[in-house]
């Protein structure tokens, strides 16, 4: 039995999107985030009943795959499901269509739980995953890994402070909010002209509130063909999250 | 005849809210702008009909009573009207309701024409505001003005770089991101226990993308019984914008 599917429509309004008019890659996971909780309090399962395990759920790594990102007032709709799951990890797909079903975006994601207090990462409990008729499997799909940045490598360089607005409910920086910092040190010119293909994307160590990040991203050099950057945040000399995005002309 | 009133429902995502899971005053302002252009195309009044005149409308000065912030997954209905209007400004008014048609919100604009390329206000073509059924007036209603920064105030002050990202599809800085410039300088400890009350804000000259902005809030103190904070933004010496927010006691 395959996991179950939720699927909602979205408009995109002016706001997600920058100036060439297409989703930001942060509204991206924002709008894809919200759909997953959508599922979650669906099923009875939201934040509230993952409180009683004194856990929540947290992602580490994304694999996103990108036809074209969607478009200002476009109506698209997104989907999700719980695909499988271990002890430890659980692999969560999302799909972004047009209004004519064809797909532009896919995501695959890893999660865990991390427990509240100690914020140390726990087994999911069981009760926590079978409403969605995840698939219990040995090994999950292996997502593909950012590059490193390397200490030769030719690159830029931002500092940020993380501001009050980063904060989300929870407390913690909203993870959408990484990528802003990882992609805004390239040059506008290269934004406004270039649309990310793919963007694999892992999570470390938490920034907080009043840290100042430093963005450190590759110059733009055609790897196995494709347009690529590779991406660090660090806090001191703590990495706090990689990335590797691939880009297509976009005129 | 009353300006033809336009309405939408809009449903408030965790990412439209701050630390409190209230909507951010930036997020407030994207969204009212949102439902204005809704109407704008609803009566065929988009931004492809003002580029026939070569024109834009452009936003100078908010006045915003705040009873509450909408909350997070709240249901709110957002009507506007474009009131009234006279040679050179046009007033247009926006109220947020909650799901029991009780008024969170309501807000007066105070809008002019700009010529795109001179960059210069113009008086405003009868074929733009017809539609509406805006009323013509000789004067328009006095919106309340920001209080100045004072040189002898006791200030906090901190800058930041316009990003990649603060710049909207038709090539300006989306103004919802002066709320935050506005906002963010204040500590964290008084953001996450206050909520405005009124904001007073007025536009003054253009940001651009690589600018870095100073963002200077006097200390909150209490005017006439309420606690109020005065707010500058500078581009160098010039002022961008000021506001003035009234808040009140939020745990």
């Amino acid at each position: 039995m395959a996991a179950k599917l939720y699927t909602e429509k979205h408009e995109v309004p002016y706001y997600e999107c920058d100036v060439t008019n297409y989703m930001t890659p942060a509204m991206l996971l924002n709008v894809i985030i919200l759909i997953s909780e959508k599922q979650n309090l669906d099923l009875g399962l939201g934040a509230d009943f993952m409180e009683q395990f004194g856990l929540g759920w947290v992602v580490i790594q994304y694999d996103i795959s990108i036809d074209r990102l969607p478009e200002i007032n476009e109506t698209i709709s997104i989907s999700t499901q719980a695909t499988s799951y271990n002890r430890f990890f659980a692999f969560r797909e999302f799909w972004m269509k047009d209004s004519d079903g064809k797909e532009l975006v896919h995501v695959r994601s890893t999660w865990v739980t991390m427990n509240k207090s100690s914020r140390k990462m726990v087994t999911i409990p069981a009760a926590a995953l079978e409403p969605y008729d995840s698939e219990p499997v040995k090994r999950l799909p292996r997502l593909k890994r950012p590059t490193k940045v390397e200490a030769d490598d030719d690159v830029i360089e931002q500092k940020y402070q993380v501001r009050y607005y980063d904060i989300d409910g929870n407390g913690h920086v909203n993870n959408a909010h990484y990528l802003e910092w990882f992609t805004d040190v390239l040059p506008m010119d290269f934004l406004a002209t270039h649309q990310p293909t793919a963007i694999y994307l892992r999570f470390e160590n938490e920034v907080q509130y009043g840290h100042m990040i430093d963005s450190i991203v590759t110059k733009p050099i055609e790897v196995d063909g494709e347009l690529t950057t590779n991406h660090q945040i660090l806090v001191g000399d703590a990495v706090s999250a990689t990335a590797t995005i691939k880009w297509r002309n976009h005129d």
